[in-house]
């Protein structure tokens, strides 16, 4: 409940509830935090991730330090064999996580050693196999068409086929909740089976997504008395995917399966992160591999949404912008006084921050400390609020500076006069032209002056930010040869409000690199080439002028 | 959990699980549904509610069926006192729900009857008062600085006046589950004081939203002894809050509070209409005022989300677009064989349906279900399979027919030889100028055949995509004048491979209304104007050849 109660005092009051919290469960010798981002996530609407996406997510989920990474179902899918195919490579470095591979149990009737989908979890190089089984007699009889012993069977084959060529296998009990509901003998003795094949742990699935915690609670305290290690892997059908997962560690479950950001077909599954920080912060457990692991948090879910270009949610527990965000008024004097009276934890705990929707955006404060950051003495007051002024100007016209600090630096710079242009544009032109086959060709002129020349060059290229790209590039060369070593590996352009269609402003970041560094910067208009061109240019710029600043100091 | 296991049968797997579902708990012979979107929700960071459009969200919720709606605190800013002021001159008409005003108790030290904020809330023609009060210690003393007997005849006080002047009294028990932490004793005083005072119930508040669903569970549970009827109002900062409000209502609580869609400060509060949804689905209450209320529920949610201009997150349990949404292949032959083995309930329920999603893992099952929603015969299995052939060809390349329905329809009529082109493009350019300050232009010139006639047009525009959309409506627009309604609602590009920087080929998605309809359309390329000029005269390729269709069979 927000409410604008004021408070009147400047005594802090004291939110460490530790006096009397709850009995809290304690943490198993061993838990798995299990990502399946990159299998049960990638089913999401709308989100397909190419080689190097995953790629660049398995790092990322690495750095924050999930003990697995499940990359995909090697043999099923072309993108997830090529997957594994390139982390055998070399290509996916772990420097704590285990690369698990999605599998299935053999098919009826066969052997598991001549089975080709066994076969490819196998062969995929890697540690773990994560194999799907139908745990509901119903699914098995049915739609498996087969016998309840013969899916008993195939359990047990597959599991010691892969045992005996070494490689750590879970299972996931497809339909787990359900079937147990309706048999629960059955489902029981899938688990028995589970145990004596040798596989390390049962992922109990609730795969339709339709229980509530009580009912996880439940069912998992019933079977844990099997003793076989239990996990869980929920869908938020019934908005409790995070909670239901909680319930099952409650129980006993000692693995955790879950997407980051919540990724994943229909209402997605538990949000890995809110499951991860729950724990962490209020169990008081140690799941991540060190201490400071959790206040990368924030930052690796905004990063991974990069990747996806999924657009994050404002309200996301944790990690969302609005999360930590208070709306004006006396609640604000209150927080003024103690911020933990209306925050559960301490932002920075995740790597988050509390922001004040008073004055929407960024704070003298924060500021001040990215200032520093970037080595700029922003102590003076009135230079800090000057500056913060221009941010706030600039953020309110739909600039962000959050994955910019090329731009951001480039800003200082101007804000503070150090910042002596290399070159300068005089002008430019983009022209995009087809016939009736529908092919395209694009050609760019840019026209600059740089230590005195004005050159102007024509470029080409596949649409109008790679044309402009190519220009610039050439108009700087003659001048500054090092522009031929930069490289734009990425651009993300975003509609900043979609209400408008094609009249929409956009927000466009581009990220450049010169084999040692690389950085982020950011245009803004309702016009995207403009905009681009911003981003393009001051990539550019930003390249030349800290390369002459490192070369001037190297001096 | 998502997997691909094949489904070989034609029997229907019956997925009433009735006979083996838990004991459910029974409803209370009262039971509140309480609806706070219209304050709490109003707290969201960039939600901005005028009178009208309270007006409007009251109406819809009333549709819908919440006994209360909270329609702000009169007296504590002008908007809030002129929506009650609206309601008292008719401009609001429920005709199932009650209307209530939040407040507070009076301040320190005064009389309730000479309050003004007290007096705001008891004109305001509200038949309800939501009385915030202080339940923590630790506030009271030291937020509030008042003395815990003070706070204790501050809410005595506000009720007794309140009921004496014939108003229904709710108190909202600020910090309840943080307070009863530090001092159960103090907080169960409050709740005695509230029911001797005469107010009809007491709403325990997770204010700052950090609780999980056991330690709710546990404290209503003590607290319920007392004999007072009790609420409950979570917010969602560790992602629990559609649990932890049913964790309350298992322990005996009969109101929940919460907001539509879960707006809100932070996090959000709890999603009013998935906590209805599990409550009338999973346990079989009748909390809406008609049986066929909860099939609204998609509608309403949906229609909210046009008043708030708050784009609905497709992964939203129940109502949200992906919510009964399928993706991988395999698992499509399962669908067509009994959509429930992979659905925990029928979307008909809450007025939502159920998708088939066209992507690279669609095999044939998908393709057959998809064509017949669209009212194509593909039975024909070599058809089917040239068409799913077809599909895989244009995904590889990077086309996603997922969300860009339009483009499959026309590439399904293009394959059975069903489309005839009501338009023929020649040529097109567009051309992007900027000088030295760095402001650009843009114009495009489109050149088609429509109708016999050839047709050359210029647009400007705020970018190519948008010149080239005003060029070629003007085009278009002798031949047929209603392309003149369509609208571009919304352009989307995605980089496919984003390690190519500019180079990358990239896919544009654009949605067009014309009023009645909207459809997306698709295009792709590692030209960005190239991929955007296929969406974009696609999207008015489908727009003429489905309302000449529409046309054709209305004669």
């Amino acid at each position: 409940m927000s409410t604008d109660q004021p408070l009147s005092t400047h005594e802090s009051l004291s939110t460490n509830e530790s006096l009397s919290t709850p009995v809290l469960p304690a943490q198993p010798d061993s838990f798995h935090v299990y990502d399946t981002t990159l299998r049960d996530g990638a089913q999401q609407e709308g989100l397909r991730l190419s080689v190097a996406d995953k790629i660049r997510i398995a790092t990322l989920l690495d750095e924050v330090g999930v003990n697995f990474i499940e990359g995909g179902w090697p043999g099923a899918n072309p993108n997830d064999t090529e997957f594994f195919a390139a982390a055998a490579r070399g290509d996916l470095l772990l420097k704590h996580a285990t690369l698990a591979a999605f599998g299935s149990t053999r098919r009826a009737g066969g052997r598991a050693a001549d089975d080709p989908l066994v076969a490819a979890t196998r062969d995929s190089a890697a540690q773990v196999a994560c194999l799907v089984a139908k745990s509901h007699d119903g699914h098995v009889e049915r739609a498996l068409r087969t016998t309840l012993d013969e899916n008993l069977a195939m359990i047990s084959d597959t599991v010691a086929h892969l045992r005996s060529e070494g490689m750590r296998v879970f299972i996931d009990c497809e339909h787990f909740f359900d079937g147990y509901r309706r048999n629960p003998a059955y489902s029981r003795e899938v688990l028995r089976t589970i145990a004596e094949a040798g596989a390390e742990l049962a992922v109990l699935c609730d795969t339709n997504g339709g229980m509530l915690p009580q009912w996880i609670t439940e069912i998992v305290g019933e079977v844990a008395e099997l003793g076989l290690p239990l996990g869980i892997h929920c869908h938020n059908d019934t908005g409790c995917a995070v909670a239901n997962s909680m319930a099952a560690v409650d129980a006993g479950a000692m693995h955790v399966q879950g997407t980051i950001n919540g990724y994943g077909e229909r209402t997605g599954n538990a949000d890995l992160g809110t499951v991860v920080a729950n724990l962490e912060l209020k169990y008081g457990w140690s799941v991540l591999p060190h201490p400071d692991s959790l206040t990368e948090l924030t930052r690796i879910s905004h990063a991974i949404t990069a990747v996806t270009n999924v657009a994050g949610s404002p309200r996301q527990p944790y990690v969302g912008s609005s999360a930590f965000a208070h709306k004006a008024g006396l609640h604000a004097s209150a927080i003024k006084v103690d911020p933990n009276l209306y925050q559960h934890i301490d932002p920075a705990l995740v790597g988050n921050d509390m922001r004040m929707l008073i004055s929407d955006m960024a704070g003298r404060a924060s500021i001040q400390i990215k200032g520093e950051q970037l080595g700029f003495d922003l102590s003076d007051r009135d230079l800090a609020a000057r500056i913060t002024g221009v941010v706030k100007e600039r953020e309110a016209r739909g600039y962000s500076y959050e994955a910019a600090d090329a731009s951001f630096e480039l800003l200082l710079r101007d804000t503070l006069d150090q910042l002596d242009k290399p070159f300068s544009v005089i002008n430019w032109r983009v022209l995009t032209n087809a016939g009736r086959n529908g092919d395209a060709d694009t050609e760019a002129t840019v026209k600059l002056e740089a230590k005195g020349d004005v050159q102007a060059f024509v470029g080409e290229g596949n649409g109008p930010v790679d044309a402009l790209d190519h220009a610039l590039r050439r108009a700087l060369e003659p001048a500054f040869p090092a522009v031929m070593h930069y490289d734009l590996t990425d651009y993300r352009v975003r509609i900043i409000d979609s209400g408008h269609g094609t009249d929409a402003s956009v927000r466009v970041l581009i990220d450049t690199r010169d084999g040692e560094h690389t950085w982020t910067t950011v245009g803004v208009g309702t016009n995207v080439i403009e905009a681009s061109w911003e981003a393009l240019s001051d990539a550019y710029l930003y390249g030349l002028v800290t390369v002459r600043d490192r070369e001037a100091t190297s001096v």
